[in-house]
């Protein structure tokens, strides 16, 4: 028996268990460290039994006593029990959908039931980051086949809670990601909404980017909006744009992304799996999906995007979902900023019609528009683009936006980062591209996303002829020794500027 | 800049770095959960850069107070700084060398130079759990041909120490594992010893069984040899049997292991390169591979047995090894106890000749003994068994392992467990086989190894005739509920015996 302690220890999504040493010599408990243990309430005070199962670390010190057992930030917080409360604590076998995941990677073909208790097992924290990297290995390296990725995507939706927004059509819009920048649902969703379309956008933080949707608009108002609050915004002013992790839709793609995210390879099935169903369960009812294809984006040719577009297609046709998959070309960053200040000030810049607002970023968000607006018959085929300029130029898109931001709650704008350099160009002609990841990486040295204010800004852009030494792109960061990472690292990775024709 | 704080925290093989949660905010370090952080000496005292890199956990509390970083147990050790030092704490990127772990996980080929690169980094543990998995899940999926495996076993042998008993030749013997109590080991050593033989035996606690040969040496004498105590043993008795854990022999495969074992999947490629990096790194010239085939063994076919057996033969070459591949069959156990104490005292009945001693685990260790004398020319081809046998039964065996246990520092015998219970048969019929797996999953239950007295012992065997009800096997514990909690499993699980013929 032990004393439950809380620590508070924030281990993202695994559970953590410490227990002292001294208490397992004595005890004879048999656990090693890695065990996968169990902690139980030893009072009966309620019918449903309260227990967690973590990761153990041994502990020889004074941070738990030897009649304690020490449970980190979530877990404590899933237990539900008082500090001090008695508890006892069990080896605990893994789940056993954790042999389906084996049968996976030994090459079997997995069915609904089957990804059904795997998700449900990892939406529960019940799976360790090694068995959570099997299972996304698994997926990545044994290629799901259509139908077993239908039922991947079903069961992904079924763990976990869904948002409607019905009985009428709601419109969403969704990038694979991979292109600093790319912010036009900030700029998609008003056009929308200023059209009376219903636009319930909820959108990641950033998980290997220097920014997502989520941090961005974070900088000009409270993304984190509970469901009920969600709800009335929505009802409100017809949209929001916030961030989707609290609202527990697809939980177990959260935790699996934690894992993918440091693996950085590509994971198509687990990509079209996770887009598809949190457009799902937050509500959509037809999705524009934005590929950009690029030699630095995620996907590299036409063709490829065709392939996977046709997968979204079919998956989407499956769930219920009406897809409209839109190929677009990627030779660099979107707009001018990258990090989440930098980036807020570009769809700024677009909504209020500046003179110098992007150009590539202002066309991008309008086309995609026109994509949904005609997919969802709020204008004739062919008239799209027109009804969408119409409510960005009026300012009808920009009032509509500022009302997102009041109802979600508005944000003081932060002012520049302190530290900013400039990156010289490494040569003379024409900038031809510029290399997606290696621009992100610059970004992400300097400080973004936790940094708000960290990030790029491009002063040339493609198709400009530039001298060598002339600044091609301002750095931001809060720190100095930030601001020195950031540009070593650009320097010695010049091939971020591609030139020529 | 931090105190640096040590944590008395023991995590298996990855360094836990802790901050404030205060401190990361106010310093807008841009630090995130489970992000990669390089800790490093402020203060120049030595030429040598010291500093280490781990996962980030964030406190909220008092663990570490917001102008300290806590680092755990093993990476306080590799810092080698005092506690109060100052240092610093940067954002670190993942080793260059997990790209060549992309690579593969893309299915292309690694030369010896990216092995050697990953493995040093393993061995430094910079790799992350995800990398690691990733890194094995990568090899095992995207099978390794044959010279990629020496290049990668080469990899494995030079990174870290190597042991030299020579200029004459070396014997050693390796079981690829999974059959319970199959501890040959310790009565093949002190037979080729008493033949002259130089036998500097390093093994393995367990990894996923209910004991490894270190654990069932461990009950008798010391096996946790420094490299000098090992030398010092080795020329004063001929032999030893010591646990090969702290001696740095293929380091990275170590650090492998513990991912591995969670996953529980066929991992044919490292195996290879890990037993016999392991021999090669240990000092040995000539080495017997026992290869258990079985329903419930790793291996489940001759024909799968015969293809392994010549991948190990054909990598051994490389290497410059002679290995003897012996392919033996499996139907359960050998010997009568499964757990380090139970399968002491089988060693020490069949060392001893007395008249109950296991005889399949007497015969088995003369058999592969056999095979050892012969390749090594200590008796001519077919005089091998007369040899080892002659050993044995003269004693001269038994009074070299008491040798050897005095060598190395001789262990009061332990006690029996004070909670015994009868597993009873679950039909009438002839035992055709015991199931490893289930076996081992029971004995872990109970406790083994981690509680040495713990596991379980047979009672009937493999081919004999018994009735429903009728005890089967003894489950040993060394507390009611791991008694209880073995038990229950076995009895939902009465496949691990099979009746028939």
């Amino acid at each position: 028996m032990f004393k439950l302690k809380h620590l508070a220890l924030d281990t993202l999504r695994e559970h953590v268990i410490v227990v002292h040493e001294q208490a397992v010599r004595s005890g004879n408990l048999g656990f090693n460290p890695l065990d996968r243990v169990r902690v139980f309430a030893l009072e009966n005070f309620s019918s449903a039994p309260r227990e967690v199962t973590g990761v153990l670390n041994f502990c020889r010190d004074t941070l738990v006593a030897s009649d304690e057992i020490g449970v980190s930030e979530e877990a404590f917080h899933d237990l539900g029990l008082a500090e001090g409360s008695a508890v006892g604590a069990e080896l605990a076998t893994a789940p056993r959908s954790v042999d389906l995941v084996r049968a996976k990677l030994n090459g079997k073909r997995l069915d609904k039931a089957a990804f059904a208790s795997i998700l449900a097992d990892v939406a529960r924290r019940r799976y360790s980051r090694v068995e959570l990297s099997m299972f996304v290995l698994g997926c990545a390296l044994r290629r799901l086949e259509l139908p077993e990725l239908v039922d991947f995507t079903h069961a992904m939706i079924e763990v976990g809670e869904q948002l409607n927004f019905g009985p009428g059509p709601v419109a969403d819009k969704h990038s694979i990601g991979g292109i600093p920048g790319n912010r036009t649902t900030m700029i998609i969703v008003p056009i929308l909404a200023a059209l009376g379309l219903t636009v319930p956008k909820t959108s990641s933080r950033a998980i290997t980017s220097p920014a997502g949707t989520a941090d961005t608009m974070g900088v000009l108002a409270d993304v984190g909006l509970s469901p009920q609050r969600l709800y009335d915004v929505v009802r409100k002013v017809g949209a929001c744009i916030a961030w989707g992790g609290a609202l527990q839709l697809a939980p177990a793609d959260d935790i699996l992304i934690t894992v993918e995210r440091p693996m950085e390879i590509d994971t198509e099935a687990q990509m079209v799996a996770s887009i598809l169903a949190k457009n799902k369960t937050a509500g959509a009812t037809h999705v524009a999906l934005d590929l950009p294809v690029g030699r630095s984006a995620k996907v590299r040719s036409i063709a490829a995007a065709e392939r996977l577009g046709a997968t979204f297609r079919s998956v989407a046709d499956q769930i219920g979902l009406r897809v409209d998959v839109v190929i677009t070309e990627a030779r660099g960053p979107i707009g001018r900023g990258v990090g989440p200040r930098l980036e807020a000030l570009d769809v700024l810049a677009v909504l209020r019609r500046e003179p110098d607002a992007p150009i590539d970023l202002r066309e991008k968000s309008l086309y995609l528009a026109s994509r949904i607006i005609e997919m969802m018959g709020a204008a004739p085929v062919g008239a799209g683009y027109r009804a969408a300029q119409q409510q960005l130029d009026s300012g009808a898109a920009q009032r509509k936006f500022e009302e997102i931001i009041a109802a979600q709650g508005a944000r003081e704008f932060p002012a520049p980062a302190p530290f900013v350099t400039a990156f010289p160009s490494p040569a003379d002609g024409r900038i031809k591209e510029f290399d997606c990841l290696e621009i992100a990486r610059v970004a992400k040295r300097a400080g973004a996303p936790a940094n708000i204010t960290a990030g790029l800004r491009l002063l040339k852009t493609v198709g400009e002829i530039v001298e060598q030494g002339e600044p091609l792109f301002e750095i931001h960061a809060e720190s100095r020794s930030q601001l020195e990472a950031a540009k070593s690292y650009a320097v010695s990775h010049s091939e971020l500027v591609v030139f020529g024709f």
